[in-house]
């Protein structure tokens, strides 16, 4: 072996459990290692520090490990300042580029340290004005790299804070101790207390919706909760748009599979006849305005003027005017609502979860309810991040949650 | 092909399915068929009537294949007596044997027709008293035969009726027109509704209950319904009953894996602390009455003065001094409490549910609430009878089936 | 009621449940039935024949009632000829457009029938030509409608095929009866059969793959397929490609989850870095004959010349060069691949298999493969059409399809 | 607080995530800590070494919070004397019994040092002739306790030893660099390769087995290891062997769904006369002598004279004679055929698969395979045990051993 490097890190190391994963990072990078250094904090919440000494094969080998245990929170001892590199075409990032976590970030120029202001994962760095006195860091994605850009390469230079483990407590607060609380509906209790709490800091809440909700029959919940300032965003994508509206034009009764709690997606000719109706009124905004769209989720986002993105995908039909039919335009949207969000709900969609997920720092609570333990474990499980898994129904928990909430719901 | 039997069916033929089934049964069975006549009922609420003569290999196999059909509600058009041999071995039925379904069942001696007293699945046809002027017929298990007893061989004399599918409709009523009803919602209503129609008719709501009911935090919204008197009978198992004095006895912080909604099974000293607890108190009644348990479902049942049948598994640790640890003896008792169920509701346990299933006649709805859709088909598509499905968390069903039948539930 | 009108049905009505099916949706639209006429076949392969008179409230909600019956394949008894209308709009149908199945469809103009070239679920009818000799009639999705354009309204002069179940039971061919052989594995030499007879017949395998076949170790597998001739077209999106090249260029131990064999999709640098490496090469055909990239399933496809359709969703990173990120552009280059396609195979991603699912005619026969069961029914039950569901792994599977159709695998 | 203990720990304390799980024992049990000493292995092999002082509200939860961390390995430094006290009742345990583990355990009686001779989770320790020279401890599960016995109570006294995953590791062997072999064949061939192993060691290989072996059509391949002698034991339940038995008697098309993988276990006549049969005969045994049952894998475990456990479950028709109906005698009779298992393999079952994991040692490595995800986590992750899980498709997966394992499996 050659290449080495000595690094350190802080924090609840062992009750996060977060020393295991960083022994198995080196360990998959074919790397060895010695702990210098241990210092364990003795009283239950002390914090440890480590200092570890890391070699790998190569340096390149070495580089990659690092930056991989960055994504802990575990920073070079000897950090020096960030070496930049070139672009050298539209769309690809230097050789050797540094890969970002979504956690904070600070990257070091000339000796001076400077937050990466929208931190995201698998981007770049892109450092502009370096020659000038007041240069900014900020992740980009590959998709957005320009040629001549100036892009962060190796690991050097970079530090990476791991957000504690209480934030996320507090935010959820502890149990309660009332004898009719109990798991499900601490929890449903729990998102709401987070829900007031964001709105009492300022803050918004994004919502990521898939079609569920609407064929649960959580629709008016939903509703509910826009009216009540709940919602600030949602993003979701063409089904869940398309059947509100459908829902809102023709009735529920049809395609609707009570057994699986999945509408029937395709066949059926109302959702393209919904989907006619709107593309014929321009826009969902237009289909308010002009009385043709009087109720539902949609009618409730456009009437209580909140912001929603619509992504498309593969399978869909129409689809309806307001939906990004390209992808990658479509991140751009979200990433353009990702400020100021507070907490953020994922409901009964694997696809657009992931993808909020993607964009979205990692001080960020969330909290991702589906049917699927399988969908849940994949968000909610986000290494060091502020994830909540809950497996239940997304129908009944929306109706708590508005019971909670709303105070009128249901009771008028 | 040699043996040769004409067959008769009426019904919502076409409508249900039911004719599908019954060629896809001929065909499983390597028999043939010929449609001699079919009365199609031409306005929408008419019955039809078909009439098929059947063929098979050979008369055992014919045989075999009549008594399929009468699970489909299929009978011989001559049906001539009832054949009865004799049990020559303990615990072993004749060769030949009916085997039953749980539909009503009419058995025909000596030209005059006997109901069968007890529907239950795959058993043997007992005939009392046949040399009396007043016989008896009465399905019987394997497990119970013994030599000497008469016994029904062959499909000849008997003649099965096929529940209307109207009166499952009626039981759930029509879905509702208020618009703040929806799917899951409007199923919880319509369950509501069906208990409290089993009550005004005087009969008896069963519960089959699995653990999830503590786990989930649903254990307070089933004790204000026991209370409330909406619960006659419970099946379960030890688990269920462990878990729930366990959290009784210790409080419910612990043992419970929110991500899975499962608790830890094993591995944990609660659980058997409160098995020894109960196991030294000589019974869960003893433990009421001597002020050890003093709240959870089990207290609620016994207060009450409510029934409950424990049946053991292999997999049971204790067991709690209530349980059957021999599972034929187990179902003798879940038999004696059969009587007089109007409405039956399978939460959350695969085993016992199935179990209940097996005895449970086919006249009796029942609604069967799992997370897990694989479960909930399984139970839910009794064939002909009357099941309905909810792929659905129990925690949040049973909090808003309290919140539906209990006035001061979570109101006070 | 008002409107009226005479539907004729042929074909198993009874043994395929198709009756069934056809009187619920009667019921859902809110109709009202009398059948007329109904002969039964009385020997076992008979086919039926029902004539229905069909009324519904007013003649919008019969039009579309009777539309919705064509995907049953019942058709009106005086069909008349198709009514067009001009779209007044780009990208919008006009008002009662007929919405399309993706069976054999036909269009009576002026009293001649013209086949719909390219039957889609969920599109509008394109007449083209319709003042000259030589009409055409094809399918055309909402989005590439053009103003001007003549599009087909209402149901009348419109008649559609089911394809009669035999012929699926055909492609797979009758259980086999070697003892060996049983439901998993007889599945796969099944699919293998069909896979064989499809070359044989001159027509092409469409792969429908999602990144599991990575994860679970499928790859080799699907490589000696492509060898050998068994993969013609391959729809997926940018998560198969990119796991694949990262597994090409990094080796495979990293990144997957034994557990859930689902890999970890994001927070990893090696997915990054491959992406980066093909954007830089400009495209994965420019990384094989660069040399880049030299091995795995991609590699194959190019080798080989194969085609594939790479289409985006809103979760992707980078993505790779060949990705199509607008994904309306991506329907029309799979569109473009769905000639002559005799046996699609759907591997373990929703996503685009119900993509494909909404693209192919009924005629293709497709099997399902996924660990998932909600995917499975999900996909294998389109109603009429020849689909069929594996309830299994993907990794296992597809080792057990090589070992049956590559002479060599595994054996060199 | 008062109580108050110092513990030790020695091990792979965080490469193994065991100090998190210790840390959350104590905090789930309302204790505290400091952490007295902390010995960092400095290499990447050695081993730390942790000293802990622990305190508790009063001394009866400090023994339950003692009790606890021994099943992470963790033990009392000043360990003392067991304590000892008399069972009052049968089939009760004192108050404040220890309760086990299934971990190697050492008990200390006057100053000398006893093994546990069978480990076993959730049980008492019975200490026989404590006033002898030689006296023996063992673990004895609660129903078996009888009025009079020497039962340890507390904690002191007790030492467990958790056993190194390093053995587990090499247990499967290090994954293969072979092009072709990637995770699921690979974990295919490491099951092969610890089977191998196991009957080369002189140890025993534990089948649990479920009815979806039968199902998925993987009989062939169980007959085929069972004759290859890869089967010792076999731990299964009555619809195991009365699917085996119908499909030997009857034949395998008939009551199998192929979409779940799942037989339809009730409502078909075969499995009860199947099941009569066999009590006709007297046993499965006696129907194997006399020519009646010739196949099938019940058929090669009694003509290979294998050894099975039959256990019975509330939900069993018939059952078999072989079955054991009371569910306590069964798990002594699995107790019976624990000795000397040195592989145990679980199969699709969930219920015995749970029965089995609760009697069986820590040491024995156990794989467990299954469709379902939920399960396989349930019972692959055992604490510190060594379970491995594996998501598969269960007949597939021992169609795989089989070509692994056997040499001329289908390939004669």
């Amino acid at each position: 072996m050659g290449a080495r490097e000595t690094v350190e890190v802080t924090g609840h190391l062992m009750d996060s459990g977060i020393l295991s994963r960083i022994l198995d990072d080196i360990r998959d990078y074919g790397g060895d290692y010695v702990i210098e250094k241990f210092d364990v904090g003795h009283e239950t919440n002390d914090p440890s520090r480590a200092r570890i000494s890391i070699e790998a094969e190569d340096d390149g080998r070495l580089q990659r490990l690092l930056m991989r245990l960055q994504t802990r929170g575990v920073n070079q001892v000897a950090v020096g300042n960030a070496v930049l590199a070139h672009a050298e075409l539209d769309g690809v990032l230097p050789d050797g580029f540094y890969s970002t976590t979504n956690l904070e970030t600070r990257v070091c120029l000339d000796g001076r340290w400077f937050d990466v202001e929208n931190p995201e994962m698998d981007c770049g760095l892109l450092v502009a004005g370096s020659d000038t006195d007041d240069p900014r860091v900020r992740t980009i994605p590959m998709s957005d790299v320009r040629s001549g850009m100036q892009i962060v390469v190796g690991a050097s230079g970079i530090q990476v804070s791991v957000p504690a483990p209480a934030s996320l407590g507090e935010a959820f607060g502890p149990p309660s101790d009332s004898p009719h609380e109990r798991p499900q509906t601490v929890l449903v209790r729990q998102v709401a207390d987070a829900m007031r709490q964001t709105r009492a800091d300022g803050k918004r809440v994004l919502w990521v919706a898939g079609p569920g909700i609407v064929h649960t029959g959580a629709a008016p919940a939903m509703v509910a909760l826009i009216g009540a300032g709940f919602v600030d965003v949602v993003f979701a994508g063409n089904a869940l748009a398309t059947h509100d509206i459908e829902s809102a034009l023709y009735g529920t009764a049809l395609g609707i599979d009570m057994n699986t709690a999945q509408g029937v997606e395709h066949g059926h000719e109302h959702h393209v006849r919904a989907l006619n109706t709107i593309r014929k009124a321009g826009s969902i905004g237009a289909a308010v305005a002009d009385g043709t769209l009087g109720s539902g989720i949609m009618h409730a986002l456009v009437s209580h003027e909140k912001r929603y993105v619509l992504v498309g995908s593969v399978r869909d039909d129409g689809p309806l005017p307001d939906v990004h039919t390209d992808v990658i335009e479509g991140q751009r949207a979200m990433r353009a609502e990702i400020h100021d969000i507070g907490y953020c709900l994922m409901l009964a969609t694997q696809l657009h979860s992931v993808a909020t997920s993607n964009i979205l720092p990692a001080t960020v609570p969330l909290v991702c309810v589906d049917l699927n333990p399988v969908t849940v474990t994949k968000l909610a499980d986000r290494g060091t991040s502020h994830g909540r898994g809950i497996v239940t129904d997304v129908g009944l928990f929306l109706e708590q949650l508005a019971l909670e909430l709303v105070p009128d719901y249901r009771r008028g």
